[in-house]
């Protein structure tokens, strides 16, 4: 493995840290290496209106290159843009930046100051880029920063360099189908070794407070009837490890209305709850991160409306159950990480065009 | 995550590349930092008789320091040290050294020259391992090491090391095995995410081929007389990415006998086959590395003597399977890793003794 491969593969592991609870930003990270080729520091963008990951990088690298730690008391995005532009004088002149998306564009109107602006001030040495924006919002930071004289290496025209450009895209797939469709479709499917879903509660109480974190920052969770008439849940996110545990709002995948209303779901205060009687064409006009809870049946109704299918694997084998699955289905695995004692398993369909 | 946490974690990932297939010699590698903290070189140790991972780290990180590549042509593993004795003179004072396993003392009489005794003339700034190397044949090297005035990083002596000393004693697992008992028996189960296990191979060629490197490192590799009977296997090393293709010797575990003698397995040359008609007390009376393959009855059976489980899972789903498993077994999950299309699980049975 080369060595910029090597650091931008450290960029998209940490990255994945934080997939889903950026949205409906990407998630990003980005490592800053100092003349030596010291690694400064790796950080993640964390959520959606907080610094970007080149900025909390930034920051980080700043203090241990300056010795002034000051710059780390501040939390917002536009006042560490403003201490950097003001002290760092050419402090990252020999530092080279990775970043596992591109660099924000200076035309951008977001909630935070553009990085393509900042680093143009900073000029590094070198920056390597994983993959490309295409957001209407944020492109052209590569071109820009070439324009104004910095070396850029971009994965997606670096031939050594292909693989880590398509894992990059992996990572930013469900930003890339809410940004070009609209709608990111997830489906959470909890299971054991030997495929069995039965017992109750599956996963570890650290995975349960991770998929919170995802449910907090859904627009809607979609589930069929029969959960909601066997499980009678709550579907809340008070085990999220967020600050926000804005529980979501609920679509319920019903043909025959054959739910009672007493489950705790709807005691819920400040959300929706919608009933769809069919799934076309009621689904495709819903809009937002749709995470959708359940087992095989609905994972076998669904399955052309999937874009992205996340396995929570609980390592053991449960006796004497049988699993019955009308499903046919094979998938790219494009990350694994292991969240308390289960596996996540991040996977894309098959054949599913890449966005 | 703290710096030494980060770079022995680096060590480990790399580490597990190689499980199985440095035995009986343990899974390590080492990485060296240079005197800014830039990365100098990320090395493991590849197989048994060739040369340590640190041997190998020094060299690439020899090359890289003084400039001269010609040490990088050397693979034995006394000319790489007789080479750094010689020529490195204080070149590697200013440097700091991860490995992911102690040291082998100066004592020790194996294939290779002493890792400690090498360390200990190129005297380095600092030392960081992260587990103890209990064996009579290498013990000692950390107390050697200070002794000679080189600080030494103990993780296993380290509060914020703890959870990353678990884990390189988990890495440590198979060898450590082969250590105190004499054996290791690896259970090799491949399925789907839906527990499926029909329809002949289910993994990816590349999976393929690194199973097939495990195989030519197998002592044994154990399967049911039912398997015999109904896949006719070969059961050899071909498809192996490693020289030696060699076919490991075979255990047929059956009660009646009930198998002919056709399957290719018994055409392969000198290869060993061993008819066990019961697990106790033949399996006890076998050592070595033991691979078993196999599906869910051979797993239940062999369950309490099963050291570790290794699941090659392939992401897909395959309609309409019912799997009849009797058993009830939770495990921990201590690593994971991508091959090809598949994703290796590495899984300890709970309540089993750390060795």
């Amino acid at each position: 493995m080369g060595t910029d491969e090597f650091y931008l593969n450290l960029c998209l592991q940490s990255a994945w840290q934080n997939q889903l609870i950026t949205l409906p930003n990407p998630a990003v990270s980005a490592l800053i290496l100092d003349q030596y080729g010291t690694i400064l520091s790796l950080e993640s963008h964390q959520e959606c209106g907080k610094p970007h990951a080149e900025v909390l990088a930034l920051q980080k690298a700043y203090a241990k290159l300056s010795g002034d730690c000051e710059i780390l008391r501040l939390s917002d995005s536009a006042q560490i843009h403003q201490y950097l532009l003001k002290c760092s004088q050419n402090l990252f002149n020999k530092t080279t930046i990775y970043v596992s998306l591109e660099p924000c564009g200076s035309h951008k109107c977001g909630r935070t100051p553009s990085c393509t602006s900042l680093l143009k001030a900073l000029k590094p040495k070198r920056i390597i880029i994983a993959t490309q924006d295409r957001s209407q919002n944020a492109k052209g930071g590569a071109e820009e920063l070439e324009q104004c004289g910095i070396p850029v290496t971009k994965a997606w025209e670096t031939k050594n360099l292909t693989s880590i450009h398509q894992c990059a895209n992996s990572l930013l797939y469900p930003f890339n189908a809410l940004q070009t469709k609209g709608r990111f479709l997830l489906y959470k499917y909890a299971c054991r070794l030997d495929g069995s879903i039965n017992g109750g509660q599956i996963s570890s109480k650290a995975a349960q407070s991770k998929m919170h974190d995802y449910r907090a920052k859904a627009d809607f969770l979609l589930l069929s009837g029969k959960t909601i008439r066997e499980d009678k849940p709550t579907l809340d996110a008070r085990f999220a490890s967020l600050e926000s545990k804005r529980p979501p709002n609920i679509l319920i995948l019903t043909r025959d209305n054959n739910f009672s209303t007493d489950a705790p779901l709807f005691d819920i205060p400040n959300r929706e709850v919608k009933i769809l009687n069919q799934i076309n064409p009621t689904l495709q006009n819903i809009n937002g991160f749709i995470m959708c809870e359940g087992g095989a049946e609905l994972l076998s109704a669904l399955q052309p409306h999937i874009d992205m299918l996340l396995v929570i694997l609980q390592p053991s084998f449960n006796a004497d159950f049988t699993l019955t699955m009308h499903l046919r289905l094979s998938f790219h695995l494009v990350h694994s990480m292991q969240i308390g004692e289960d596996l996540f398993l991040w996977l894309l369909p098959k054949n599913q065009p890449m966005l």
